[in-house]
């Protein structure tokens, strides 16, 4: 597919990942103009010193009237009052996405919305966020490699389908179609879960009622499986009870599947606790195989998604 | 203090740990001669090609004979077997040392073995493992800047416990002294638990039964926390076992902090989930502060252990 070449792109909210947008788009050459939409002078500032926009500023209207693109990153929870706001400033056939991490509540809610201006609405979600936040930590290269979700209903015309994707794979992202709903359950597993337990596990270990020298063993196991703590609590606040259901029941699994673990030590099972980890070895490693020599990762061939294959690891 | 000067040391065992002591050890010529000593042919040609010995041998008398130090880096479940081999060679004064990741069994084990040979035991656990096993994935630098923990009892000579304090701090290891019971409790949480966690989270998300599409979904988030789940199974199987009791505790309140999160998510209490993500981020933050820029990673002072500070995340 031949990158998009769009008009004016309103990036309304431009943290980590509309910053990155507004970078990729302005590196190659793909909009006529990007404008960025923020609610403080200081973010204002910093998008004109990281280069993720042309122009900035404070007022909803002007930012998108005239707009062929409209992208949504501010936080889930406000992704509707502020559309309704800037409903009345769209113009006809202007194509609305947003970069949130959990869609059917989202779809649902903007999908009418933005119809009704005659406007559309088509949700995406690049998988390219950080514990990082802010369009300090803005990168052109964000989304190279990244699996870019889209998540069109039957409403979706065709060619508001092919310009999202366009717009994706533009800037270097992978694209994969799913429902709303699908999306969901999929990512509560491999996304949200993790958040969770990587906040759980440093709680339990950091908790300030530890003797000192718990910390001082925590070395390069913790600090993977910590890292996620790090990430913006009111984000994920956001996030979780966006995608509860969902969650919920990745939980619970998940509680199930440590007790059953606990079982096989609590029995001393030695060849049920060898098959428990090599299995798990075995499935990480066919997703994500060992890391390459650094003299061969730069000629790596990039591979397609499922069916076919699927490791998203590779450089 | 200075760095030790050792006569033969005598590696038993040579894999990602005990190469990586070899290593170090003749970059800085701390040793008269590294000798390593493997039941396999191809791991003693591994040990010559990779620079950790000086000399190899399948032979055990040979190994130990005439060692001021022998280090023992095989599997926690062997190590009382193949210290009761050598044990007939040893010669009296001659310290032996290990790099396993519990310690309790073990010292309980093998410090009366070794006495009984007019020789001393002292445990370490130099915490700089990886998912990598195997000399070829050793390094000279890999102690630099690590918590190399050593478990002296009340039965340790003190110019034994120099000598093997020593022994880490020249290979750039940063020393603590722990009591055996003590060690495997605080690393039960800080190293074990998040193993268990990552191989669980691992068999949870790709789980072969899963729509294929659900390994597209996994990311860098997902990458980290499961990245310990590719360790070595027989190693982890044997560390669990060994320090059962401890990892069942840690299990059990993991649990619980997991069964306390899901209960304020389907209660949809947004204040309590924002306060615990809150909670886990300062602390995981104060552990561990958000990277520098790369131009300033070099010129950071190294910080002191316990009880001053404890960031052990700086490079």
């Amino acid at each position: 597919m031949l990158p998009v070449r769009l008009g004016k792109v309103a990036l309304i909210g431009v943290g980590l990942l509309g910053g990155s947008l507004g970078r990729a788009l302005r590196t190659r050459d793909c909009a006529r103009e990007v404008v960025g939409f923020a609610r403080r002078t200081a973010t204002l500032e910093e998008c004109e010193e990281t280069g993720a926009t042309d122009s900035t500023t404070l007022d909803l209207a002007q930012a998108v009237s005239g707009a062929e693109l409209v992208v949504l990153g501010t936080p889930i929870g406000e992704m509707g009052s502020i559309t309704r706001r800037l409903l009345p400033f769209l113009s006809p056939g202007t194509i609305v996405t947003d970069v949130g991490s959990v869609k059917s509540g989202v779809v649902a809610e903007l999908e009418p919305l933005v119809e009704s201006v005659g406007g559309h609405f088509l949700g995406s979600h690049p998988m390219a966020g950080s514990e990082k936040t802010g369009v300090r930590a803005s990168r052109a290269d964000l989304f190279e490699g990244a699996v870019c979700v889209v998540t069109p209903t039957s409403k979706t015309p065709s060619d508001v389908r092919t310009r999202i994707r366009g717009l994706w794979e533009s800037v270097g992202g992978r694209v994969l179609e799913l429902s709303p709903g699908d999306h969901d359950v999929l990512v509560s597993r491999s996304s949200h879960l993790p958040h969770v337990v990587s906040s759980a596990l440093t709680r339990l270990v950091l908790d300030p009622a530890r003797p000192p020298m718990q910390r001082d063993l925590c070395a390069s196991g913790f600090r993977s499986t910590s890292r996620l703590a790090s990430g913006s609590p009111e984000m994920w606040r956001d996030i979780v009870l966006a995608n509860r259901t969902a969650l919920i029941n990745a939980l619970t699994e998940h509680r199930e599947g440590l007790a059953d673990f606990q079982r096989l030590l609590e029995a001393g099972d030695a060849p049920a606790v060898l098959e428990y980890f090599q299995e798990a070895k075995q499935q990480r490693d066919s997703w994500c195989p060992p890391d390459p020599p650094p003299s061969l990762r730069q000629s790596l061939p990039r591979l397609p998604l499922t069916p076919n294959v699927a490791c998203l690891c590779l450089p």
